[in-house]
C-alpha cells in the first residue's frame, strides 16, 4: 500500500478511543508485524451481541505482507480476537510461555490448535523480519510474563509498552526490567506506543503486596470458610491466596472452569506453587471443618453464570455458603459490572455471610494492573521518545496521557491521538498522520462472525423497546380483494389478552385501508404495506405512546 | 384490615431493598397516613419501560382509611409516583412550600392540579388525624425545605427521618434542627424509620460549602465561558454558582427545561437569590465576551436528550462550547450513568474544552446529600429509638445500618430489615413482623400504567437478543394440505439478504413437517405450531447458536 517502499507506518485496528479489542501494527517496506489481537464485550446498546473483535479486512487484503502476530500478554483484550483472526489468516504467533498457555486453551476450544504456528519467546529473545529487528523487555502487570516490544527499523526505533505498571515490590518475580528500559531510552526511541488505561488517576499504582497483606488478615480473622473470588489470570494474587491458606492451615478448593484451567496452566508452567496436599476437590469441602477450608472461585465481576453468583443463590451443586462464612471480592468491579456485583453482595448478606467488597481503595483487596499517572511519566522519562501515540483508552485517557507526556518533555505537537485505522507514516525521522486504512468492529453473535450488522441491531432495539405486531392478509389472486384476515398477533408490545379491543380496532383499520386501496385500484403490495404501517403506526402511537415494529404480511391465494 | 382496631402498623410500599420508589405508611385504627410516593428508573433488564412506581392496590382496597400523603421533600424518588397514585385515589397532600412547588409542576403536566387538595406546611406545623398527632423537624439534604416527621400515636412515637445528612455549615439556611431532634429523642421514640443510602460509607458527609469553594476557584481560573451542570433541585449549589458568577463578574444563562422550571420555583418562593440583571437569555450568550458568561445547565448525569449532551455534540441551537471553555460536572455520576457521562467528557475534550469531572471526592465538585455512617449514628444517638426500620436502600445498606444501630445501643433483634409489603405491628410497645400486604412494581410504558407485565418483558428480552422469525402457512379448509407458503421473514435475527439459504432451508423443513403431520392426520393447529417451533428452533440453534422467537401463523382458506 505504501507508495514508497521504504516508509514506516504505524496504525491500530483496535484499542483507540475504546477499552479492549487491542490490535496494533508496524509496517515497513513489505512487512507487517501485528501486536496483540483482543476482543471486547459489547455495551447494552449492542443487543444480543456476544463479542466484538477487530475488523481485519485490511489485513486480509494485505495477507502476503504479514509476518507475525506478537502478543504482549494473555488477557482477553489482547488475545481474545486471535481465533477470529486465524479463521481468516494463518499468522505465526509469538508469545511467552504463560501467554502461549492461555492462547492454546483458546485455540483448542476453536479447534485451531493443530494448524497454528506458535513460537515461545522470552524477554531475552531476538527476532528478525527482513529489515525489522524485534527485541523485548519485561514489564509488570496483573498477569505473569508480560512484555514490552522494541522494533528496530531503518527509520528508527518503535517501542510498544504492552500493559504495565511499575511495582518495586511485586508479589512474585514479576519485576519490570528497569535497566533494560533505561538502556533502550539511552539508545534512542523515535516513537512510543504506551498504554493509557489509568492516565486519569493521579499518583502511583499501589503494590500487589498490599492485597496479600489484606488477604492474610482476612484469612486470620475468618472463623469459618473463606470464599475468595478474583481474576483467574492474576497468578500473583492467587499465589498470595495460597500463602494465606498455608499460614492459616486451610485446604484450598478451586471452583469455576477458568479458575481450574488457568491454575493448571500456571502450575504446569512454573508460575504458581501450591504446597503438596493443599488442593482439594470440591466434594471434599464438606468433609473438613469450615475453618480448615478456603475456596478460590470465579465470578468477582458478578457474572451471572459464574461460580460466585451460583454460590450466592444456593445453586452450586454440593457447595454452600453459610452464615458466618467470609466472602472476599479480591477485584474491584469494572465499570458497568457494579449492579451485578452488589446483587451478589445483597444475597450473601441475606445468607448471613461476612462480605468484604468495594473498590480496592476501600477494601484493600484489589490494586490495578495499569500504571497511574506517575507510572506513565516514569515510562516516558526512561524511554525519552520523540513521538508518542497513546494507546489503549477512551479519548479522555489518551488526552490526559498527552498532557503527561508534555509535562515530562515530549514536544507539543509530537503526540498523535488517533482513531482505529488512522495511520502515522514516518520518513526521515518525521512522523505525519494524514491517511487512514479500513478498521472497525466485527460483531460475534452465536457462531456468526460479522453477519449481524446495523440493520439487525436497529431491529433488535426497536423490538426490545416496544415489541412488534404482525398482521397477515390473504388477498385473492383474481381481484386483490381481502378474502381472509387480517390476523394480527403481537409480542413484547401489549399483553394480547388485555388488549383485545385495541387489536380488534387495528384489524378494522387494516381492513378499511385495504378496501379503500382496492377501490382505488392501488394494489401493489408495497403500497398496501406502506399504508398499513402508516395508519396502524399512528393509531397505536396515539393510543399507547409506543412504536412497535409493524410487519404486514400479504399472502395471495 | 387490623383485626384489633387499636393496633399500630408500619409498612413500605416502596424503598425497601431498592433505591428509589419510596413510599411508607403508618396505620392506626382506621387511619392510614402515607409518607412520600416516589418513582424509580428501570434497569436495563426492563426493556422499554419508562418508569416504575409503587403498586398501590392495597391502598385502593383501603381507600376509605387514607387521610393524607405527607411528603418529606421534592426529589423524584419521593414525589415522582404521585400522579399515578392520584389517578387511582384522591388523597390530600401535605408538603413544604418548595416541595409543593415541584409537586405542582408535576400535577400540571398530568392535568391533575385542579382536582388535588394541596396543603402547605412548615417545620412548625402540627396536624391531627384522629388519634395520630403529626409534627415535623427540619433536616438538611440536597434540596431545600426537607422534613423529618413525628407521629405521636397512643402506642408510642414513630419518627421518619426523610432523606438527610448533617451539615453544620450548609451553604444556605438549611440547618437541621438539632435541638428539636434532641428533644424528640428525650421524649422517647418507639420506632425510627431512617434512611440508609450511604450506610456503607465510613465517616461524615462533607459540607456543601466545599463544593462552593471549588466552584469559585474554577470560575476564577477560567479564561473563557464556564458551563456548569448539576441537579436543578440542588438550590444551595445553584446559589453557590450564582455567588461564583457574581464574584467573577459573569452573566448567567440557564439551559434545560428542568433548570429553568426549578429556578423559577426557587426564586418565586424565596429559596434562591439572583442579583438583578445577572440572568440572561440564551441568545444573549454570544453577544458577551466569553469571560463574562456562565451557563448553568441540566445533563450532569449524561442524559442523552439533556442540554449538556446536546452542547457536547454541537446540537444545541444557538449555543456552542468552544476550545478553552471550562465545563464542570458539579454532580458525581449515579451508578449506571458512568458511560453516558464519560462519553460526553470524551466529546468535550475533542472540542478542546477544559473539563472538570469525576466523583466528588476526586473533583471536589460534588458532595452527597445522604448521611454517611457517622451521620446515621448521630441521628440514632439523638433519637434513641427502641426499634429501627432502616429504609431507602438495597439489602447491604439496610444491613450495614443495622450494624451501626447496634453499635450505638439499639438492642440486637430490635432492627427490622423488611421487604416492601412486610408489616411491623406494634401492640403494648412490642413490635413484631409476621404478616405482609400486597406490594410491588407498577411499570409505566408510554401511556400505559401497569399493562406491561412479565410476559411482555420476557418477549422483549428474547426479541432483543436474537430477534424473531415469522412463518405463515396457508392450509386448505378442505383437507388441511399446505396450499401456499410457508412465507418466512425475520427481523433482528440475521440480515435476510445474507441468509437466503438458511431461510430457504427453514421453509423446506416447515413444509416437510407439515406434510408429515398431514399424512399422519395430525392436523390440530397447536400440534402443527409446536412441531414447527421445535424443528426450526433446533435447526436454527445448530446453525447459528441463536434462539430467535419463532412465530408460526396458520391461515385457513
Amino acid at each position: 500500500m505504501n507508495t514508497d517502499n521504504n516508509e514506516l507506518s504505524i496504525y491500530a485496528l483496535g484499542g483507540m478511543n475504546e477499552i479492549g479489542k487491542n490490535m496494533y501494527a508496524i509496517e515497513y517496506a513489505n512487512d507487517i508485524l501485528l501486536i496483540d489481537c483482543g476482543n471486547k464485550f459489547p455495551d447494552e446498546s449492542l443487543l444480543g451481541i456476544d463479542l466484538i473483535v477487530p475488523d481485519v479486512s485490511y489485513l486480509v487484503d494485505n495477507k502476503e505482507k504479514i509476518r507475525a502476530l506478537i502478543v504482549t500478554h494473555g488477557h482477553e483484550d489482547h488475545i481474545g480476537g486471535i481465533p477470529y483472526l486465524l479463521k481468516k489468516l494463518n499468522v505465526p504467533i509469538y508469545a511467552t510461555r504463560f501467554t502461549l498457555g492461555l492462547i492454546e486453551l483458546k485455540l483448542k476450544e476453536h479447534k485451531l490448535l493443530a494448524d497454528t504456528e506458535l513460537t515461545e519467546i522470552t524477554a531475552a529473545s531476538m527476532l528478525n523480519f527482513n529489515k525489522i529487528e524485534v527485541s523485548f523487555f519485561k514489564v509488570t502487570h496483573s498477569i505473569p510474563d508480560c512484555l514490552g516490544i522494541v522494533f528496530k527499523t531503518p527509520e528508527g526505533t518503535i517501542v510498544h509498552t504492552g500493559d504495565f505498571k511499575f511495582d518495586l515490590t511485586p508479589a512474585t518475580k514479576e519485576h519490570a526490567d528497569l535497566h533494560r528500559i533505561a538502556e533502550i531510552g539511552k539508545e534512542g526511541v523515535l516513537l512510543l506506543l504506551s498504554e493509557s488505561t489509568n492516565a486519569e488517576r493521579p499518583g502511583s499504582t499501589p503494590s500487589e503486596q498490599m492485597v496479600g497483606k489484606h488477604v492474610e488478615e482476612a484469612f486470620i480473622r475468618a472463623e469459618r470458610k473463606v470464599i475468595l473470588s478474583t481474576f483467574a489470570s492474576n497468578v500473583s494474587r492467587l499465589q498470595q491466596v495460597v500463602e494465606a491458606a498455608r499460614k492459616t492451615d486451610r485446604k484450598l478448593a478451586l471452583l469455576g472452569r477458568s479458575m481450574v484451567n488457568v491454575v493448571e496452566v500456571a502450575m504446569e508452567r512454573g508460575y504458581l506453587e501450591i504446597p503438596e496436599g493443599m488442593l482439594i476437590d470440591q466434594n471434599q469441602i464438606n468433609e473438613l471443618p469450615p475453618e480448615k477450608v478456603a475456596i478460590l472461585c470465579t465470578g468477582s465481576q458478578g457474572e451471572p453464570g459464574a461460580a460466585l453468583s451460583r454460590l450466592s443463590t444456593g445453586n452450586f451443586r454440593g457447595v454452600e455458603i453459610l452464615a458466618e462464612d467470609t466472602v472476599i471480592f479480591a477485584a474491584g468491579p469494572i465499570p458497568g459490572n457494579e449492579r451485578n456485583v452488589t446483587k451478589i453482595v445483597d444475597n450473601l448478606y441475606t445468607i448471613g455471610a461476612k462480605v468484604i467488597y468495594g473498590s480496592g481503595s476501600t477494601s484493600g483487596m484489589h490494586v490495578s494492573g495499569h500504571g497511574y499517572q506517575e507510572d506513565l511519566k516514569w515510562m516516558l522519562t526512561l524511554l525519552k521518545p520523540k513521538y508518542l501515540i497513546p494507546v489503549h483508552g477512551e479519548y479522555r485517557m489518551l488526552h490526559q496521557h498527552r498532557l503527561l507526556a508534555e509535562a515530562v518533555g515530549v514536544e507539543p505537537g509530537n503526540t498523535f491521538i488517533m482513531n482505529n485505522g488512522d495511520v502515522v507514516d514516518i520518513k526521515e525521522s518525521v512522523a505525519r498522520q494524514t491517511r487512514t486504512i479500513p478498521a472497525g468492529n466485527t460483531y460475534v453473535d452465536g457462531v456468526g462472525v460479522g453477519d449481524v450488522g446495523d440493520i439487525v441491531l436497529r431491529d433488535r432495539k426497536q423490538l426490545s423497546e416496544d415489541g412488534m405486531l404482525v398482521s397477515v392478509l390473504t388477498l385473492s389472486k383474481l381481484d386483490g380483494k381481502l378474502i381472509s384476515g387480517p390476523d394480527t398477533i403481537s409480542r413484547g408490545f401489549v399483553y394480547n389478552r388485555d388488549a383485545e379491543e385495541l387489536l380488534k380496532e387495528v384489524e378494522r383499520l387494516i381492513t378499511k385501508t385495504v378496501n379503500e386501496l382496492q377501490a382505488e385500484n392501488k394494489q401493489q403490495w408495497n403500497t398496501i404495506k406502506q399504508a398499513i404501517r402508516k395508519t396502524i403506526g399512528q393509531y397505536l402511537f396515539s393510543q399507547t405512546r409506543r412504536r412497535p415494529m409493524i410487519i404486514p404480511i400479504i399472502i395471495e391465494v
